[in-house]
């Protein structure tokens, strides 16, 4: 049987993000997530990692600020650098991160002449919960990139970093997002996984909050409630991050004009609900919670079985345990690549 | 419209090969083509280049010996060495391949309490057409590996390498295959693009050999001779090699019994044409050919668009010229994704 077409027209996307051998992060997932839909994607490495730093433990290397620098060149020595977006993630400490903004800010300007023909997403990888897990030393460099970017796509926690803004309640949030619309010119902006209590919100639910900027930088926010799945993932937020790249690119293509115009940006004249973001956030939403409502199911199957195995050889320890949950967790995306291309859209946005 | 599910059972495999950021070789081409029929890939970049040395020039870094054993180590920690199988492509010198060759021993070693839980898919990347695009010091690494191996993919001068046996027709071609089952003991061998005269051969047509070997280490051979395409393509190697492996475990798992057999070697009584290997290339190069057909097919558009952009810009020298082609010839894979799920198959296995 033939399974439908890519839902976008053909996209170079250049991916910066970090490379894990075993399982599903980063590059890892977002290649893949893009590729399944369609997408060419130059995939340029940030580091080579055995797994993810969730298990505790690792091997592996990063690759220097001149690594990057020079293997951007190598691209644009050989006209390869002819890309439509890029997604930058997770890019480790502030020098690297450097190179890779200088990277973007260059396809940004070359692009001035011709608006809309090149995209960036940026995913400001911080911290999450309250934690910074990056050096302190790579806010500031965020900072200054956010009012390059097209996209960003902080959680909670990022989007009080960048806005300055203590998040505590919808109201609080929708100020955070006048707020990096206003000082960034930042003209899309989502939050993923918010977990605000709101009397709209069943218990268990999260949301994620989006905004389109007007011409005037006013925000026009959306919110996408759906229900919490009690399993703790790695990857999410890159795969998240991956499918809004496609889906923002399909949203637009499918708006006359859209694609010409600058950032991708509606006109004033356009709701909330209508966004093209509105739209692609949906699609995104669905896949996600396609595959993570898969991989929890299959979780405990992983898990039992490799306990199976191992009893034999004599039980498991705490640790072991740990790294055995910390494996049966990885996302299960290959095997479910219909939730990518064809997910059943259940959640819809709603005005904040 | 809901696509068909995946053609193997949950497969973990193990793939060390080659990274380009942009373009479709070595790991780029080999994860994509795996994860896209189901697997569950650990993908152990041996280099990141900027993109193939096809263009002539490149950046990036190749990573050492050490690296490759510490990312290995690393997956042994955390309990992610679990594998299924095992693809082992470009390799950057004999010590990185002998720290390649030690890890797949060690699976090899670790599998023997359980025939057939365990399956080495090597490449031997030497070089082709008589050129030796590795140092000389490799060649005997290879030979000393290939016996560990279950199934080889050389080329027609790596099959020279290996066997002593200078190949000249269909015969001598018979002969290497012969020497290579005796001499290291390999079950299977598959020679990729074989170009030699033959009267059943049309013009323009190419063949694939393929062998599993008796107990008795005797050859059972059978080609697919195919219509050549006018094109010049880097990656088809390393495609040829990632699809071999899903198709290989899918037709075994389609043969009552042969999945716990050592090796997956059939029974002596199974005649050369109802091998699951025959099966299996039978899939690969129907793959194949629809991937090479449609990437020849927009080949020219793709130059054509790029050299109309650039001649606004000043027209395009040799150098530029030849780039550019070597972009317009990147395998077309991820726009064609029912090519390498569903292939049409056309061309059959017949007896050598």
């Amino acid at each position: 049987m033939m399974s439908e077409g890519p839902p976008v027209p053909e996209t170079r996307v250049l991916a910066v993000a970090s490379h894990v051998v075993s399982g599903y992060v980063g590059n890892k997932i977002a290649v893949f997530s893009m590729q399944t839909l369609g997408c060419d994607v130059a995939a340029l490495n940030t580091v080579q990692f055995s797994n993810h730093t969730g298990y505790g433990q690792w091997t592996g290397n990063k690759v220097s600020a001149q690594e990057i620098t020079d293997l951007y060149r190598g691209l644009k020595n050989s006209y390869l650098d002819d890309f439509d977006m890029m997604l930058s993630g997770y890019v480790p400490g502030a020098e690297a991160l450097e190179a890779v903004g200088k990277i973007a800010e260059e396809l940004k300007e070359r692009a001035k002449k011709a608006p809309g023909s090149f995209f960036w997403v940026l995913d400001p990888v911080m911290g999450d919960n309250g934690n910074l897990y990056v050096a302190q030393d790579v806010v500031p460099v965020y900072r200054n990139l956010v009012s390059h970017a097209d996209l960003i796509l902080p959680n909670q926690f990022e989007a009080e970093l960048l806005s300055e803004v203590k998040i505590e309640d919808m109201a609080s949030l929708g100020h955070a997002i006048q707020v990096m619309h206003r000082r960034y010119g930042i003209p899309h902006i989502v939050i993923t996984s918010v977990s605000l209590r709101h009397p709209d919100h069943p218990d268990a639910s999260l949301s994620v909050v989006g905004s389109t900027m007007t011409s005037e930088r006013r925000a026009r926010a959306f919110k996408i409630v759906f229900p919490a799945i009690d399993c703790y993932f790695s990857g999410t937020g890159d795969m998240f991050a991956a499918l809004t790249v496609v889906r923002m690119r399909e949203a637009v293509w499918n708006t006359p004009g859209l694609a010409t115009a600058e950032s991708w940006r509606s006109d004033d004249s356009i709701d909330a609900l209508d966004l093209p973001l509105a739209k692609a956030v949906e699609k995104v939403l669905a896949s996600m919670h396609e595959v993570l409502t898969k991989t929890c199911e299959a979780m405990d199957i992983g898990l039992r079985r490799r306990l199976g195995e191992t009893q034999v050889n004599g039980g498991v320890d705490d640790k072991k345990m740990r790294l055995l949950k910390s494996k049966a967790a990885e996302l299960k995306l290959v095997r479910h690549v219909d939730s990518l291309r064809s997910p059943k859209v259940q959640f819809r946005a709603v005005k904040m």
